[in-house]
């Protein structure tokens, strides 16, 4: 297992325990469990070079992105079109042979691997761009297709794909869409449930659905591609996509702002909006601790002349670079006058845009070189998003548990907030003890506990924090409905035996 | 019945048949008939006041807004609050009473009236603005409100409703949601399900699904919501809503242009699309037909020095009135340099670019001058989207059909076309005539047959046309999950014995 070790995240440590030894009470659902005869089935389908069963090429497909998971799946299919997706399931179905569904495996919360024995059911050969219409901007593909590869495809044509996050050049667009992948650029393009058009989906019987309507407007029935978009692979497995992008913008502006207090977040957040409009495509923030990391771990300059408590992130798309310009020093001067920010650069390069940004999107990066790194994904009110970061550092100094650091940084833009904890060693305890404390802070507030990455196997204790005892109901009976063996990406999402919030 | 004949769409034109008239093979599911009893109930719950049981005040909630159809209702009932709805709907649902809900009742398929003697359901009281967040522009109210209401209350602070259309002063936003409105801002401000954060439903047996989300950001779980938007009242009842509305534009213009052909009309969509980006709010079309009915039948002034085939109306929503006016000047410039249009005025006044848009919001209204309107809602490839117009208009000459006018008009940006077809009286059987045609060439381009006004009770029949049998399935088995008795809005978008279409 030693190669297995290098093939996870890229990096050769330990492998993480495996999840069924974390949660020994956890009970493995009533599946049959994969024998030759089934691999044999696999391999007259699918050929054998689609069936893996080394030990080493499938260990990469167990282990999740953060490595805090770990499942026992022995095999990984790896069908070549619909059909063969929908002769998969077909089979598991009538067999009860559980499956996970898997893209990118860059998930964060466990949900594209397996926790027992589930067969891995890899997309990454439905890799095919069908169609661009130049004229609508309407992009058709398989879901395994890479985000960063599609976003590339589109751009030679003068557009983007309305989606951009960290993961792009190793997620697959299926994916993204199972677990409605938010971004950095969700304030200007919106979420997938707006962008996304249409779809193809396999239910667990192996029935195809094919909703691939490319047209903005379309009312003809129940809107059944929402019930795909988020649910993590539980109701479905999605094998195409057909999805709205946008007019590539001719001019990229990037300001980076020092900030004295949180409040004055908010005011550079509301002046950004204000001033920039239909321009502003990302509103980023990141406290000092996360300036320090990124400086002092990844060796990055400090962009500005000082430092601050706080630092924020403005970038606009737009059509006329002189324009943007313009409208970016007003701004820049209407904040310096007010306070709102204390110090302030606009790049004036390509190449300082990228640095900015690469600041930003690498704090995770740097975060892991504490040893270990603990996130936190939730939504709350913009007035109260930080506050959460100075109370848990308080919560964990008062009872005693010592941790290298705790920060903060996010959306603003969609008061979508990363915290961040790191320790020299994973401590699962802990990790246990501060996901009751974060996640019953934000049911408190009405905010959500599964921002933008999803529930999966992480969070399923969690989600009747942010959802009520009815809404569970319809959940329920939509995962009957949609797979009444529960073969789809068993103990995901659905939380088990738990009530809900009454708020 | 003389005044209520008044009541209906402002006009003292006369009654439509009764829906079950005009289609006598129409069997009434199996519900229980509203006895004395009933009405005694829903008093007792809603107050007499809140009971109409008056032949004339119930009238105007059995016809629909364009006046071809009218049901058998013969009670509407005015809940205030949540609590009520959940009361009536567990009553109904218990006694097996079908249930019509019903918002602005300005819908153009006969979604929101009684085809049989369904108990309409208004949501008329339902009216209270609950909250608005001038920090994160988030609006929450009650499902009755009127659409224009929500958008002058959020405009004196500084945000705008991302939905307009024709309806506007009269629609309600549940409604709105219900039938996933699309409107004539959608090409910038995208669909209500990118824009509705979160939403109240009541389910038919009374169960209240709070899904109140005001977080632009939440994956905690499937996304229920999308169940209810668009589904026209056929799974629960909306009775809040939260949604994110826009920063207001602090200007904006109107460009009309006249354009020789259609392609070129495509051609200017494009040139608008690429000048103006992410000021680009609406792009409209109508043909010469369209103008001339404006002209001759309304009295408008004709706004250029010149009859054109086609006219196209672009609008921008921007932060800086300088740059957009010059964003606009040079598009102006290259659409005649390009012979793209021949002729095209900017808008130098608040009160110009209003008669322009009121020349093309009020198309719908010169051609019922004529006597009767038949409309036809679809989406089509922008290159093919205008073909139907002469080839319709062929048609119905070929087969010995005579009409008034053939003419097209809709929002370029989405790819929805407005078919409009008038005579001097209304024929039925001529309608069923056209639908065959219409429908069937519109499925056959892999359109939508309901593109922005959905299906109601007006396509069910065609519903097949633009989804696959599996879908359906879906669509049928989502039905008697969230309705196992049927109740709530029956004959309405669900098709009977249909089998899907195959592309």
């Amino acid at each position: 297992m030693e190669s297995a070790r290098k093939l996870v995240n890229g990096t050769a440590a330990a492998l993480p325990d495996l999840t069924t030894e974390r949660f020994p009470h956890l009970e493995r659902g009533d599946f049959a469990v994969l024998a030759d005869r089934h691999l044999r089935f696999f391999e007259d389908l699918l050929g054998t070079e689609a069936v893996l069963t080394d030990p080493v090429k499938v260990a990469a497909h167990n282990i999740d992105w953060d490595r805090h998971a770990r499942g026992r799946g022995s095999v990984v299919l790896l069908p070549a079109s619909t059909q063969q997706v929908a002769d998969v399931l077909a089979y598991c179905n009538r067999e009860k042979l559980a499956v996970t569904p898997q893209g990118g495996n860059t998930g964060l919360v466990w949900g594209s691997v397996p926790v027992f024995d589930e067969i891995v059911l890899s997309t990454q050969r439905l890799n095919e761009i069908l169609h661009f219409d130049e004229v609508s901007g309407v992009l058709t593909c398989q879901a395994g297709c890479v985000l960063g590869d599609l976003d590339a495809y589109v751009r030679k044509r003068g557009f983007i794909v309305p989606l951009d996050l960290g993961a792009k050049n190793k997620c697959h667009i299926g994916g993204n869409l199972s677990t409605n992948a938010g971004g950095v650029r969700l304030v200007r393009y919106g979420s997938l449930h707006g962008s996304v058009l249409g779809l193809e989906a396999v239910r667990a019987d192996g029935t195809v659905l094919r909703l691939m309507n490319t047209l903005r407007k379309d009312n003809s029935g129940f809107h059944l591609k929402h019930l795909f978009i988020g649910s993590e692979g539980t109701l479905g497995v999605i094998t195409q996509v057909a999805i709205q992008c946008s007019v590539a913008p001719a001019s990229v502006h990037v300001l980076f702002l020092g900030v004295p207090s949180f409040p004055r977040v908010v005011d550079a957040f509301r002046a950004s909006r204000a001033a920039l409009a239909e321009t502003l495509s990302a509103c980023e923030m990141m406290d000092a601790e996360c300036m320090s990391v990124v400086v002092d771990k990844l060796g990055y300059r400090h962009p500005l002349q000082s430092d601050s408590p706080f630092y924020v992130l403005v970038e606009t798309n737009g059509s006329d670079a002189q324009h943007d310009r313009e409208k970016l020093a007003k701004l820049l001067q209407s904040v310096r006058d007010a306070d709102i920010a204390t110090d302030g650069v606009l790049a004036s390069s390509e190449a300082e845009m990228h640095t900015l940004w690469e600041m930003r999107l690498r704090i995770g990066k740097g975060l892991w070189a504490d040893g270990c790194l603990y996130t936190f994904d939730i939504s709350v009110p913009l007035k109260m998003y930080y506050d959460v970061v100075p109370e848990l550092a308080r919560h964990l100094r008062d009872n005693g548990r010592p941790v290298t650091r705790v920060c903060g940084f996010g959306h603003m833009g969609d008061s979508n907030l990363h915290l961040g904890v790191t320790t020299p060693t994973f401590d699962p305890e802990l990790l246990e003890w501060m996901e009751e404390f974060v996640y019953d802070w934000t049911s408190k507030r009405c905010g959500s506990v599964a921002a933008e990455h999803g529930v999966g196997f992480k969070k399923n204790r969690f989600v009747h924090l942010s959802k009520t005892a009815p809404a569970l109901s319809v959940m329920k009976g939509l995962k009957d409905l949609m797979d009444p063996n529960g073969i789809l990406n068993p103990y995901k999402v659905l939380p088990l035996g738990l009530t809900g919030k009454s708020c």
